[in-house]
């Protein structure tokens, strides 16, 4: 990596696909149930018409990298301004440069393998 | 927390549920597709009888607090044993005292919420 | 929450502080060793004069939202760059709007409570 | 992965040696802070013997898999006996079977790359 000298760090760009799968937990609320902000960040992501799955543990979304942390920002600014004084999330974020996969495609490929071995 | 004196640290036993949203990511290997070891990790899990669902970001294990861990270190001598030499490995783990909530208790949860608001 | 009405999303903001502990993890090459690209990495966080700490299991940066998203965006491009294809990173993300705390107060915090109790 | 047939599962064995770096956030207590239940998971693991090194986004404990999960399982069960009714937690999890590694190794190999470069 020896061609990635300070001079030309600027030019470099934030990836142009990602997938972002997060859980965002309201720390210091009375309540145990995350439920209520769980919502409302449902709805943001909905109105901003970014692709996103729900799942039990999380929600996955898929888009510029951009895109997907600038949502995801405004989720914790949302939820802070419900009452929320403080707010941690979990991340797993994954790039690939060598072909596009979305979250599907992730969970096809897993299933055909299993598929065919049984 | 003044109660929890050394004395009785031996006592503590590990929680009697647990769930762990898990994402196993073998490195070193000369392939960027991590599906056959997904899999793997899948058939393991079927065979162990363990609730668990996969997602396009992970799978959800729920189960003791040992069940849960004592599979998930199974699955990383599985993969290693297929001769990867280094696996990165990141969890979610959720515990809660006031009430048993499955996964999807915690997802019905929050589409009830969404459905009564719009 | 009944206030976030989906009109005004487009007001809102990332949030103006946050901490970011990432741990990156390049997918597919031939080595298990991670450490070339987690050196480039630091190369560069110092020259972009963002705040971080490097220890054993990651990175913590500090700043705004968009100041850290954007670096670490730019660092799995700048790690892709050097013909790693897939990335997948694991981030701890928090913000509070209750008070300013640095990654070493939160240390302090704790440190001073353990040598007030021993 | 041919070889790893459903009957041969039971003789898995958990890793013999593994870093975990975790975070654990209680959930539903009246106070932002979280201070109080990490100086209390400190105690318990000084107690216990096994190697960590706190820093302001987590905990690195090293040991075995089974030293390691159960003396975090105790954590749980520690925080919620002082009244915590939901615990959140994350954690990066590493295993390798080429060499042993610290975590001063890994530091320190990252900072021989970053001091010979400079």
């Amino acid at each position: 990596m020896a061609s990635s000298s300070p001079e030309n760090y600027s030019d470099i760009k934030t990836p142009e696909r990602c997938y972002v799968d997060f859980c965002l937990v309201p720390v210091g609320t009375a309540s145990a149930s995350v439920a209520n902000e769980v919502a409302a960040v449902q709805k943001l992501l909905r109105a901003s018409g970014i692709k996103h799955t729900m799942h039990s543990a999380g929600t996955t979304v898929e888009g510029t990298w951009d895109q997907v942390f600038t949502i995801i920002g405004k989720a914790h600014s949302l939820v802070h301004s419900s009452g929320v004084v403080r707010i941690q999330t979990s991340m797993r974020v994954g790039t690939r440069t060598d072909k596009t996969q979305t979250a599907e495609d992730k969970v096809k490929r897993v299933e055909d393998i299993l598929g065919s071995s049984s």
